[in-house]
């Protein structure tokens, strides 16, 4: 991964700069040494790593504002980081940034079920928050895979989504309101409570703006009642492309389940082998979980299990208990594992129009073996969100870059069917250069133009979201 | 209402602009006559008016474009309009200003039922947009009262939401993508039919922008499959804070209803008069209405009446019939035409967190006594969305002024209680010196460089959104 050349004269300066970081932070809240800033040196992309200049661990927005007015005066590029589980390298250091770690920021600052809400510092974890509110009957909806993990920071910048988004919305669609720290120290408040914001939508710009544009440090996410319960289908088909029409049907039909997760043959077998879920011997699996009352349930059950016999079904499993529920779950959270133990793997995340599923799923396997990769597709089909993980081996030279090129080929392909690079883990670093296949010099001018309004320096996560030579003019302009 | 002083060396250049514009358009695309200009001359908030330099009214994005790179040549600021039903002064032109009219941009592009999207030209009118596709089965949900006149790009440019928005979202919910002409003429395409974007949020800071950063020409909306049926039950109670808090029970509940509709006394005397519809006589209504099958609706009834009893309602009266639904829609829908029978009314349109409904109806209350004008509250309360009406004489001189410094009042009472200025009107003229009470000078400075960046010259909507003074500087920039 081409990575900008560091500024040598910041890191002549690294002693200066951790001496005036000192100064206005708790004692243990300052990481210099290398052994400990390896830790930091990458995120869940973890085939880069680059050892950061310094690493910092403010405990208050305070603090956070008095390392960015250090950091602007000084020049030095900040790589914020919430938990380190971006897919992207959206959190991958240069070797002449500070890292800003929120991990340290994870108080509670106010619960109102009233109004619906709470407020929190970002370093709390994605399930923290739903633990918080759990016992007045409420959650959070959006669940990344990672959300025991991943901090509410980084979700708020890559937009995170997650297995419930289909009926809930993604994080842009569940957040009310954020406490920033501007890239010169200055605090402000963007959005609240309340339902809108007068003026330009500033709150849903910096929504998936993967720290381009300021820290993050306070939200006021929306949180909602618990359903009553909830209960799964297994559906099997003997094609992709009917698995496909049935999941356009579902959608069509009104319905809104929680979830519809697709799984292709690959992820199947391979799952199956790992944790013995007992799924059939099919072309693609579907499961579909609905949520309300145990009437709703029934009733949405019956009308999609309906749907689904339109399309000649292999498989139709209903749950019945917790137990059976669990066990459909069983083999689609595996899936990650199970291909882990085939090999080595790149997690694609390109999303798609639901009705063209069918199409890309064939030109995905067709691409797959022309490059001599297997291709297993387990993703969030309700919404168009596709997974696709590409399998290699990294002990095998070329087979890293070959797995890639063929992620760029499917990711364009996304792209050239209406859909979009990224569905919920971010450009990053990983997606950087494929910008310039969905968006038009003058569409990458806007988004650049809106980041000089609020780091003109650019000293914001660099080398992240923009192709390195489309933004050079703009990083060398300070 | 205070404007800027319009520039007179444009005025003077009218036939050479009028000359260049017709070059470009159909015959009858060129509006010059003052007195077919009249027609231009306000939007829905009357009380101002100032007939624009001139007025066009392409056909098509490339008309559109042709006519932005004209006025960007040379300087004219433009006024883009939709319907002209803002309730903001969001279409109030300038004296040195070019009306882009886009009422002859009423195309449907494309259906897709699959995906779920139409895509069409902006001037069409938001119920033509449900009309198209409801043979399909399928509608667009955002319904502003005014949705048999108001076109899509008045929606898009106000964000606008409607009774059905607590359920399915105001615009920026349902909209998927946009053609958008840009100041100097260039034609940049954002979003698209898949669920989301790389790159910053452009399509989010587009909606709400109110014509400040582009002419939105196309856009891909979002429909929805038609419920089954709907029905509502209408509730009364002793006082404004016991329905208020039965707000809060719902929402918190879990359940999301189509619509829940408040109106206090001095709106349900107001109404019963004018329409007869067999109100009871209390201190507040509700009418909650709730939509899906049969099964559905008495389960969330039921469900509705039983949270409503714990609040010793006065009144249940839950709808058996379509007769009966109709006239308990028949006072609510006919509030605004009951309120104009008793004098002149300025419509307000704020937000607060739901939990503060008791108190700032209270509050108001108080002030509208202060200040000797009737004030009736009927909102959207289930999302918060007050629309307080004021009350007042407009052949009385001194009573515009003060039923504004009322309004002002009361705007800055939901500022303070967690909430916004505006909910679904958006700022326009109306609301743009009140900015200053929402945002800090951080925020609206912060705002207007990104302003900046789609519009250097600040040729769009000139006058709107920012307060004059804050904004004084960046007017004279260029």
């Amino acid at each position: 991964m081409d990575m900008p050349a560091p500024n040598s004269g910041i890191q002549a300066r690294k002693p200066e700069i951790a001496r005036r970081l000192r100064a206005v932070l708790p004692p243990d809240a300052v990481i210099e040494a290398q052994e400990e800033l390896k830790a930091y040196e990458c995120d869940a992309l973890t085939a880069y790593r680059c050892p950061p200049l310094l690493a910092v661990l403010p405990e208050t927005t305070e603090q956070v504002a008095q390392i960015m007015a250090i950091c602007h005066d000084i020049g030095v590029p900040v790589v914020p980081r919430g938990a380190g589980t971006s897919l992207a390298g959206g959190a991958l250091p240069t070797e002449d940034a500070v890292i800003l770690g929120v991990a340290r920021l994870r108080d509670v600052l106010e619960i109102n079920t009233d109004d619906r809400y709470i407020r929190v510092q970002t370093g709390m974890t994605n399930l923290a928050v739903s633990a918080a509110v759990e016992d007045e009957g409420f959650f959070y909806a959006p669940d990344p895979s990672s959300q025991l993990a991943c901090a509410i920071a980084g979700n708020i910048a890559m937009n995170s989504g997650g297995a419930h988004c289909l009926k809930y919305g993604v994080t842009t669609n569940n957040l009310l309101g954020v406490t920033m720290v501007m890239a010169d120290g200055d605090i402000v408040e963007i959005g609240g409570a309340e339902m809108e914001a007068a003026g330009l939508d500033l709150l849903g710009l910096i929504c998936g703006s993967e720290g381009q544009l300021g820290i993050v440090t306070e939200a006021t996410l929306r949180i909602l009642p618990k359903p009553e319960g909830a209960r799964p289908v297994l559906l099997g088909f003997d094609s992709n492309e009917v698995a496909g029409a049935c999941v356009a049907d579902i959608i069509r039909s009104g319905l809104i389940p929680v979830a519809i997760e697709f799984m292709d043959r690959p992820i199947i077998r391979a799952t199956e082998e790992f944790s013995g879920a007992g799924y059939p011997d099919c072309e693609a699996l579907l499961i579909v979980e609905v949520e309300g009352s145990a009437q709703e349930i029934d009733d949405q059950l019956a009308r999609i299990v309906e749907i689904a016999k339109r399309h000649d079904p292999v498989t139709i499993r209903e749950s019945e208990s917790a137990e059976e529920s669990a066990r459909i779950w069983l083999g689609r959270k595996s899936a990650f594992g199970a291909m882990g133990q085939r090999g080595d793997y790149i997690c694609l995340d390109g999303t798609i129009p639901v009705g063209e599923l069918p199409s890309v799923l064939t030109r995905i396997a067709e691409l797959g073996a022309q490059y001599g990769h297997m291709v297993g597709n387990v993703f969030h089909a309700g919404d168009g969100n596709m997974h696709p993980l590409i399998l290699y081996n990294a002990n095998e030279p070329g087979q890293l870059e070959s797995a890639e090129q063929l992620g760029a080929e499917i990711l364009k392909l996304c792209v050239d069917a209406g859909g979009c690079l990224t569905g919920e883990h971010g450009v990053g670093v990983e997606k950087r250069e494929l910008m310039t296949h969905q968006f038009a010099p003058v569409d990458l001018e806007a988004q650049m133009d809106v980041k000089d309004v609020f780091d003109p320096a650019w000293l914001l996560n660099p080398a992240k979201v923009f192709p390195l030579a489309v933004s050079a003019s703009r990083r060398t302009a300070e």
